[in-house]
């Protein structure tokens, strides 16, 4: 196989990059940008090698502790419990939230051998032991495993007198009734609050 | 700005690749596949560092020959001449051609600062001077710029006593009159064939 093929093969693993994208990546770098192509070597080798998880709420940083754990302004009162660190960015850049987190990197899914020690469990039971929180915010997806994680998030908090919540599921804000699929429209009407 | 942040900062330059999409790539890498990233890093630093142009085709490959130009089976006698090496990829897997191929990497385009040495002419020149060869298929772009480019190719290969053919452009395969573009549909009209 000679090294374009490689290079080729190597984009391929990308999510959401098939060959043909990946042929384009190729071409595109070896034609005109060979210096984005070393920036981007460079970055992926030190990122690789140098990221780890915060200490705390096992998010991705190159420190011991990541930026929103180590920034004093946030209340570390409040923990939002998420499964990804994409989940979380897109929670940041969402909303105007000032707690902190706890990344799972993942959720409780036996079948692939993620139980509780897998997604960190353990370290978010010793977190709340440590005292200090007064509410954990369960914002894992509203999928059947999910789910499940969030009923397990909150015995854990339970068990160690923090409040439980969970992010609300109902009809995207936009959304027109008459589109949106039967169990979101359920959970939307079953889960409705008082108008104020 | 931290590592993670550089990381997505240099998958943006990868063609079709935006900020979340970068994103994700970042998460997936770092989060399930850092043997992966590793793995493209290397490749990346090898092919831009170690990928040049084969000396008669131009097209991309580490050795002196690119792999067509070294195998003694392709037929030196027809040169089919493309704007890139992903038109190349594409007319081998869509053709049985046989012969080789000339790669301008780029199209005459004064505006642009390409003129003749710049895709490449006096090298091509040189290699119809040397001879042998019968046929230019010219498989450029039918774009303004890529019929100019032909127009020019054409007398190249004029003034070398080769014969400059043009790849048909009309009614795609499958695609239904109806819907096809004026301009298209007047090309095709224009350039009918006999039945025979």
């Amino acid at each position: 196989m000679n090294l374009l093929d490689e290079l080729i093969d190597a984009l391929k693993r990308l999510p959401g990059v098939g060959q043909k994208s990946a042929q384009r990546m190729a071409f595109h770098l070896l034609e005109r940008d060979r210096t984005g192509a070393l920036r981007l070597a460079d970055k992926l080798k030190a990122a690789s090698e140098r990221i780890g998880h915060c200490q705390r709420c096992r998010s991705f940083t190159e420190l011991s502790l990541c930026q929103i754990c180590a920034n004093p302004q946030r209340d570390r009162a409040q923990i939002c419990v998420v499964e990804s660190v994409a989940d979380l960015h897109a929670l940041e850049a969402a909303t105007g939230y000032r707690g902190t987190y706890f990344v799972l990197h993942g959720r409780l899914s036996p079948l692939d051998g993620l139980g509780p020690a897998e997604i960190g469990l353990p370290e978010l039971m010793q977190l709340l032991a440590e005292g200090g929180t007064s509410e954990l915010i369960v914002a894992t997806n509203p999928t059947v495993e999910g789910e499940a994680t969030a009923h397990y998030l909150a015995e854990i908090a339970r068990a160690a007198q923090v409040k439980p919540t969970r992010i609300a599921h109902g009809v995207p804000v936009g959304g027109e009734l008459e589109y949106i699929d039967r169990n979101t429209l359920a959970h939307a009407f079953g889960g409705r609050l008082p108008l104020l």
